[in-house]
Parts: C-alpha cells; structure tokens; sequence
C-alpha cells in the first residue's frame, strides 16, 4: 500500500519530520511518500496562509493520484484544502487534525487540544463543529510556540506544551490530549508518558485511518458534496489536475 | 463610501450583473466596485473551484484595500475565501451568503435557501452550522440549474427555482426564501410578488450590511482568528497582497 | 425614509438620547421617529418589567404604522415585545439586541455581551439562543450598573463596564463586543478605541438592518408566526391597533 | 393545598372547562381556583395575542398569591406570560405546554405536538428550544382548527386531531403524543386508547406537577432571571402586584 | 397507589434510607415498596458497578409488576438500567436523576448537579445529553465523598457538598442544585434554606413524578424503542421476568 | 497482535460469521479471537436483551485482558456495555456501532444507518448523540428484518436492505451508508457496487480502528469515566473480573 502524505507548507525538513513519523506510524508493507507544494508559504498560520496553500496542496493530490496512491493524507493540523482534496482524489483523504480527532474520542469522553498559536484556535473549533466532535473537545489550548520553532531544539517547545496539558487535565478535565500541530508528532509518546493520559498525534492517527480505509476498499462518497469538478473554462489556464487537462 | 464587489468566478459577464444589481441595491453616495480576478475557473461549483478561485480573490481584496474602500463584498454564496479575506483586509468583508442568511432571519421563524446545483448542498450546509444559523434554515434546495445558465435568458431556470421555492412553502413550511447564488439576484422581487413571502438576494443584502459596518465604522476584529498574516518565506514567491510586499 | 425607534421604556431622557444616538447612526435622508409608551415602567430589568412594556410599545407600533413608517426599532436589548410587533407591523421590526447580535457576529469568530444587571442575563441567553446566534457568543457578562444610573455623568458606569470588557478578552476570548443595553450607546466608539477590538451598539446596529429591510423591500414574512392578529372579542376593550379596530 | 389556574384568555366558558380538567386530575385535598383575567382576548392565537393578554394574567397571578396558593399554573399551550409570573410569584408557577413536555418525555423517546393553528407552530418550537426538549419533540402538527371551535360538539375538531396523531404516528415515528391546547383536556384518554399511545394534555400534567412542586416545598429560585420585580416608577400608575403597590 | 422504590445497589441500610425518604415525599394513599436486588455490587460507582447491578434490578422490576405496582423508580442517580426496565414493565418507571433534572429545570434558568465522585461526571452528563437537558445545566461537580460514606454520621459529606453548591452559586451562576446521589435525600431541606436557593432530591423528586403518571394513566410507550422483549434462546437460562417464562 | 471480538449475544454461528468477517478485514499479523459469552440472550434487539448479554460479555473481556490481547471489540451494533468494557479492560474497546460511524464520517457529508429492526433505532440515534456524529448521520432506518433472519440464506434480507438503501439516496441525500448490524457484513461490498456510494460495515471498521489503536499505543484514559472499577463488596459473589478477585 502506498499513501501520499502531503506536508501543504513548504518547509522541506518538515516535510522530512513529518515524513519519518508516518513511517514509525505506518505498517509494514505500507510506503509512505511524503511531499510539499512546490510553492506556497513555508508554515500555515490563519486561515490567509491556508487559501494560498492549498492550490499547490492540489497539484500534489493530482500528482500522486496519477501515482496511483492508496490514500492521501494533508499533514496540517488545520486540514487545509480537505474538502477540494476529496473532490479531486478517487482514493480516500484524511486530515491529521480529523484523524486526531476521531481516534481521541474512543480514548475518553472528553479531549483537549493543545496546538500552536492563538489565531488557530478559531479554525480548529470551526473544524471540530463541522465533523460534529466539538461536544467531545473540552477545549483547545494555544501553547504560542510558532509552528517552525518547534524544530528548533533550543525552544522551550516540548516544556510550553507540557505545561498546557497539565492545564488541560486540571482546569478543562480532558481525559486525553490531542496534539494540534504536525510539528509536534513526535512528542506525543513522552508527553502520554509524563502526564498519564493518551496523548493522539495527528500525523500517526491519520495514518492509521488512511490505512484502515485504504485496506477496507472505502473510497470518498461522489454522490454529493466531493463529486469530482465539472469541466469547464479556467482563466489564466486551467491547473494540472484540472478535469480534461 | 465606496464597496468593492468582487465576483470571484472570472466571468465577466456575470461581473457585470452583479455589479448591476449591487448598484440598484446601494446608498446614494455608494460607489460600487465590481471586479473578478484575472485568473481562476469561469464559475464556483463545489469546493475544487472554490480553491482555485480563492488566490485570485485575495490579490482582488489586497488591490481594493490599497485603493482605500470602506467595505468587501465577495459575490459568491459559498463564502468563498471569506476567512482568509478577513485577515487580509482592513475594511470589513462580508459574504453574500451570510448576509443573506442574516437578513433572512430577521424576517421570519425559518427560510428556506434555493441554490443552483445539489453538490453546493453540503458547503452551503457546513456555512449555516458555521454561522449559527443552521437551526434558523428550514432546508438548503437545489434547482439544479448550473450558475452560468442561469444568465441564459432561454433557459427555464427561473421557472426551475420557483417551484422549488413553492415546494419549500409547503414541504418546509419556510417563511422566507434565500436565493442562493449570485446570478438569482434580478429574480429577488418577481419571486417575492408571485409566492408572498420575503425573497432575499444575497447581493443586495451584501450591500447593506457592508454599507451599515462601514459607516459605523466597525471593522473585522483583528485580535483573534482574523489576526493579519505573519510575515514568512514563500516557495515561488510571496502572492500580491503578502505582508511586506 | 422614516423609521420609528421605539423606547419600550417610560423614561423620556432616555427616549432622546436614544434618539440622538439613532440619528447619529441614519443615513442622509432617513428620519428618526423616536418615542415611547404612555403607560409603563421607567426602566426594564427583567422579565416582569417587559410584560407590563408591551402593550404600550404595541400602541406606538401601531400608531408608527399608521404614519406610515418604513420600518420600527424596539430599542431594549431584551428586544421586548418583538414577535408581537412582527404580528402588528405591515414594516419590518427589528430588536437592538438582535441587531447588535447579528452585527457582531460579523467582526469575529465570537464576541461577548456586557450588559446591566445579571438579572437580565438569563433572557439575553435565552434570545441568543433562540435568534441561533448562542453558539457565536461567549458570554453574557453583567457590569451591575442598573439602567437609570447609565444616565447619570457621575456614576462610574462606563469604568465598570470596561473593566468587564477587559475580563472579556483576557477570559472569554471575545474578538468583539456587544454593548447590552440601549443606554450604553455613546459608548460604543471609545471603549472600541480603549480595548482594540470592535464594541456594537445595538441602536446604531439596528437603524442600519432597518434601513436594509426598508430600502431593499423586505418585510416581515406573513406566512407563519407572524400572520396578522386575527379579529377576536377584547373583555374590556379591544386595544388600538387591534384589528378591525 | 390550593393551586390557582389561570386561562389568560377571557372566555369563561374554556375556563370552566379547564377548571373541571384540573380537578379531574387533581389529588383529593388539592383545591383548584380555575380564574380567567378581567381583560384580553377571547382566545390566544398567536404572539400578539399572548402580549395583550399577559398583563391581566399577572393580575391574577399577584391575586392568587395574595390569597395564598401553593402554585400557580398558566393554562395557555404557549405558556403566555411564564417568566413574568414566575418573578411576580413566591409560589411556583408551572405552565401547561412546559408540563406536557416534561412528561411526555417520560414515556418515549420522541413525542409529536398536535396543536391547533398553524400559526402557532412557532411559537411552541421556540419553547421546545427554550426548555431544551426541543431533540425529544419528533415535530409540532397542527390540526387547523381553532380554539374556540374546540368548544363547539358540533366541529369536527376531534377527527382533525386524531388524523394528525395518526401521521405523528406513521411519519414522526412518534412514541406518544402531547395535545397542544388547554381546549383539547377532555380528549386525551379516548385518543391514547384509540392510537395505542401515551397522549398527555397538559393541563392535568401541569396540576400534578404544581402539586409536585408544592408538596416537596420547592419554588421558583429568585437569585437570577426570576429575581422580584424592583420597585421602580410607573407611568400611568403601577399595576395591581407592582412590588410596594 | 404502590410505587416500587428499587435502589439498584445491595446495601440494605441505603435502601431503608431511601425508602424513608420515599415515604417523606409521597402522597397519603401511596404505599413505598422499597427493595434491592439480591446480587450485585454494595454501591454504583461507575459504568462497571452499572452493568452488574442492572441483572438485579430487572428482576425486582419483574417481581413488582407481578405484584401489580403502579410505577417502578430506579433509586440510583445514573438511572441505571432506566431504558431496560421501561421494555420490561407495564407500569411507567422513573428514574431519580431524570427526575430531579426535570423538575430543577421548573424552578430556574439553570441548575448545577453536586454528586459524589469525579468518575460518575461522564455519566450524569451522558444522561442530561440524552434526556435534552444539558443545556439547562450549569455544571456537573463532584464533593469527592463516596456513595456509602454518605451514610456515616461522621464523616464531613455535608460540609463537602455545601461547599459545592457555594461554588456552583458563584462560578456557574446556577440558580437551583440537584443533589446527585440517593444517598444525599436528607440534605435538600437544610441546604437550601442555607444557601438560599432550590435544592433538588431525586428520590422525592421520582415519587412526585411517578405518582403524577400513575394518577393519570399515562404509561411507557411500547410502540418504539421500550416495546416489550421479544421471546428468544437464552444460554444458560432465561432469567425472571423474560417473554413467556 | 490480537484483538478478541466479542460477540455479545450467544449464537454461536453468529459468532464465527463475525470472526470471519473480523479476519478478513485483520492485517497480516493479527490474530482475531472471536468468543461470545456463555449465558445470554440468542440475540440482541432492544435494551432488554442489551442488559442481560452485559455481564457475560464483561467475563469475556475479562478473560481476554488476562490473555493479553491489544484491543478488544464488541460485536454489537449497539455497542452494547462499551463505557463499563472500558472501565474493565486495560487494552482499548471498539464498538462496531462508534466505528462504523467514525469511518462513515470521513467519506460523505452525511451518511445514513440501515439496521434490523425499528425498535432499535433510538438506541442507536442516542448512541449517535453521545459520540457527537448525529449531525453526520441523516437518518437511522429500519429494514425489519430480524437479527438471526440475517443468516438464513432463504430470507430476503439482502433485497430488504437494498431497498432501505435505495431510499436514503433518494430521500435522506446520504453520501455513505452504515450497516446496523453485526450479522450485514458480509453484505457490504455488494451494496456499494450496487449502489455506487461507500457502504461501511462496523466489524470491518472496528478491526481496523482496533489495530491502529493498538498499534499506536493508545489505551483508554483511566484518569476520569473509565477508571477501573473500585474494589467493594459484591451480594451473592463478586464477578469474574472484579478488582481483587
């Protein structure tokens, strides 16, 4: 099996990160081909850098379509670009921040998430209201680490996110921690640890799901709201991908 | 006060429509500007359009905020960008779709919304759940007449859209009706005169609201999720409109 | 274009500074009717209060649409008496706490209500979350100025009413602020200057929807809640406004 | 223990009628004071109607209390003029939709509602959201016929009511049945044998539950929404039951 | 009347207590069954002492519609087996936290639940989400004082639990308590004339509601989900109270 | 790895069916070990049953957790005593209903259930409201055909299924479809090739939401609803499994 897991910022030692905790998630005979847009801006934080993500986060779907991937996986914890994804794609799309989602809500009854900055806390409620799991979510925390410091070894990184889920635990009673960053995949086993609660990495759940739906032979619904696009004309050229092109 | 409409399908001709009717809806001393970007698909039919369209649309909100407008207005029902507008922008942005979902709720208990095709169905859904008015909507109908026929005057799309709007009067027990795209906005009136009931054209209630924040002077909050973009590299270079740029 | 603004309290002062602040918000060319009920108590804090508001507020409602007005504001935040007025109007209606509800929602992902008394709290949730609107709000905050004292220049009313503006950032996370009470008016744009964020004024917010509604033909639905009264026996008199009377 | 009912509207042949009601459920030692207001309309159908008649059911309310009752009861569907009398009220007060949904939700998962016009359809959803039950309600029917032709033996009101319970029972999936009108007491058991399911008339929900309520000392909290009225001025005189009057 | 009052655990000093609290509540002419199952576990602290007390409890339904009761109540506030033994009785059954959520929602905007342990808090808010009373509950707090405690002179459970309701006056602004424990049955009088606010019971509150229903031969829908057992194979023995045995 | 699927009724084909089913959709390496428990219930329909198959599922679990198995399913659509499983078991519990939601939920806007028989479609909507995805699902329907009819080739339960299927595309606009029963998963590739959209069937989904569980080390949170039982005094013997037996 092989799965596209597509880092939408163009950060390449993110994308080599991201990549490696995919595979550590990943089993055996699954190939995992992690890859960024060729442009767009280098961390996704707000929504202004997400819509500038995404078409070069297409182009990548399109490509490893043609690749004839199992399944994709958008490795921002904002699931930049989801629902045109799975317009684009005929195999399954999962989002780190969904796969996150789900897979904490069988772990207790309620989570809390700890992610980067304060301005991505309206785009992550947002998401949790549409897949219907806010009721599950005590709430989502902002440790304010920016998203590239936390591949800086000197930050204080690991301790501003630690202190977070110690909050979590006493103020919000979140039975388990949802990590809201794919920078931070590779935390998640020492902070589980430490804390005494699961704590779900987002780019390690979605592999999981991608595999589950992949093996499973369930594939996006195109009956509805993920039909593939109609043709039609593209000023300016019409992007790869594109249906006819 | 000057508005800019931008339309953020590359259409001119539909450009041209609504900019008609956002002029028949505005103020004495509006001055409408009714724009489309330069690149993107002839039309918005579901999210893989919308994603395309959006870049465009944002270069559009940079150049208008540039030349100094009061307010935004972008003429898509599906909202399309209108997040990532609302960091880029100074002036307040308002999509045609909440605005006319908020008029219509101030006119009685439930409206129900007619849209073009039944793909918008589920975006159109996830909006109202997005705003809060998703208990205020009876429920979200498709014609199915594709947008741009919609300017064809041989079609039958009017006759299309007005039975539904007689099913929704029945089947839904709607008190209003929600025209949902951009291209319905000349059929607002006839359709309220032959069913008797309020029919609300996203258009011109776009214009309104934008009128009513600009002139008293209240302005996208900017401490929050629509906080400015953060300066960053861009792969490919930074699109008009980047902060620094 | 005329629009009454009725003050469903007795208190003539209030009633004129509640027409000044209306008028500040018109536009060139709309007329401000601003009046209140013969009968009824000075001021409305609670729901006992409302009830004994209403049928005067009926009366000038009745009384406006026979001056022919182009629309009504009820300029309460317990929007006192609304879904009777709709009944009784041929113009639209609009409550300043729905306006201001509405408007706010416009400026961010969630904003806070500062308003008089916590007595009024629980009416103000519970049209938040018939308006579908509670999901947008994050808190109702009480400042316990009653509603007289916001007319005297030496109380400390404004101060306190920052002070809970202040806790709206820090502990809700409000990105903006809606004013709870027709008093507060010319408040509006220096506690916005003070705090950084956008602070609504329901009577501004209100003058602005109901010159929309007005300009754009929009009326009260007539097809379900708000069909007009119907013509019935009165024990002691059918009041003016009644119909058939 | 006395409990008073209250019909808000003026037609004292309904009160008679409830009154009998009421005792029929009542418990041996439960003595019913069935009083109607002075003034107001002859039925209640619609908002406007609810507003003219709350001010004389206050009346009566503040009567009641100064004669003492264990708990007052509101025997309008719409629960007219609740929040008012609970603040006017020591005792507490119960009205008899809020009644009938309570224990309706007792006896299956979802109940419908069969009330009388259409018009107040709303209304009675409104309070479904209020109280919160508004998931346990499968949906509110109305049979179209009016209030006061319920007292008319010569109507067909019964047949149009048993129609609409047996549409509940085929399209809702309703498990029981609330009657939505003070004026259909006497026809729930011949429904409920007829149907095969529980159907509650909420006046004689409501007296078991005033009775509840009393018996076990329990009243109205008044340190919130429900607080006692202040003394205040009253233009054109304070009301019978204003707090010093 | 007879009302079987089951508490669902084993201790019999809890149950004595129970029924006296039962017969404190009840009408004169009601007879308290007050019983416990033969088997199971001395206290419920949890979904694990849940599933293994319901067995018990199923069978003391059976024996006491045999013996011809008029309402079953389940004295245990997670209502423990509610949905079961609706199937398998006649007569209507109440549960005491449903009991108590109900008619704390009569007397307030908002109540607030004090129980014993932090661990049941998942389960009582289950319960309220189902029942569609969660959002008229503030909060759920635990006193941290163990079911059983609760029965020894003592230990400081009042003081505890006082605490609570201090808190849940303060920070949740709740305007009524439910008690959530059987065992806190003798607490409600003396906190709410200490706390100056309603103070709910369920075991009082259960006999209220299940006398109210029985009165008015209002019984358990068996058209849905509470439809009788089917007959079926039973390994190992069907037990007391199954379809034809 | 190894995961035991329990089957909570005691058929004994039933059983191996759903191993059967389990292996199928089991990664090279897992072992499934399908039991069901000794005593019960032949089959499950409706709360009843659920209550009496509990106890001996909770000895299977128990036994499992002692043969060390990574994860633990229950082979019920109703999830029937999964909170107390999670209590009792240190490895993480699927149940096949919450999985095949879960799955359903990343495929199409909204997904519709096709279960066995009416009776049991609340439990299953109430499930659906506990995990938070009612708002994903359109509609719960009912083919009537009974559980153990499923096994009988001769039956018409593949065409009645169908036909249910055909109407949620039709009426519900659902873009996926979840089978309601563990006795359908055999069915589920032939639907979606017969009706063209995804079909997700819950032992399937469950293996793999188990395997990715186990695989990534997340284990149930212990630290609020799902903590251990507490070690107390058991009437009539504790069970097997109890703490300290």
């Amino acid at each position: 099996m092989r799965i596209a897991v597509i880092n939408p910022n163009t950060t390449a030692s993110m994308t080599a990160s991201i990549g490696a905790a995919a595979r550590a998630a990943a089993s055996p005979g699954t190939e995992i081909l992690a890859v960024n847009p060729q442009s767009g801006p280098a961390s996704i934080e707000g929504y202004w850098d997400e819509a500038y993500s995404v078409p070069g986060l297409l182009v990548e779907i399109a490509r490893a379509e043609r690749a004839g991937v199992d399944a994709h996986i958008i490795a921002c914890f904002d699931d930049t670009g989801l629902e045109a994804a799975r317009c684009a794609a005929a195999a399954p799309v999962i989002g780190i921040g969904e796969a996150a989602f789900h897979l904490g809500s069988l772990l207790g009854h309620r989570f809390s998430v700890v992610t980067t900055l304060s301005r991505s806390i309206p785009a992550i409620e947002t998401n949790l209201l549409k897949y219907g799991l806010d009721r599950r979510c005590a709430r989502v925390r902002a440790s304010e680490v920016p998203v590239l410091e936390l591949e800086n070894p000197a930050s204080d990184a690991a301790a501003k996110i630690s202190a977070e889920i110690e909050r979590a635990k006493l103020e919000d009673h979140a039975e388990a921690i949802v990590l809201g960053c794919a920078g931070m995949a590779d935390l998640a086993a020492r902070l589980s640890a430490k804390h005494g609660l699961p704590v779900v990495d987002g780019v390690a759940a979605a592999v999981k799901l991608a595999e589950a739906l992949a093996a499973l032979g369930l594939r996006t619904s195109k009956i509805g709201g993920y039909a593939p696009p109609l043709p039609k004309a593209f000023a300016g050229g019409a992007p790869e991908g594109a249906p006819g092109r």
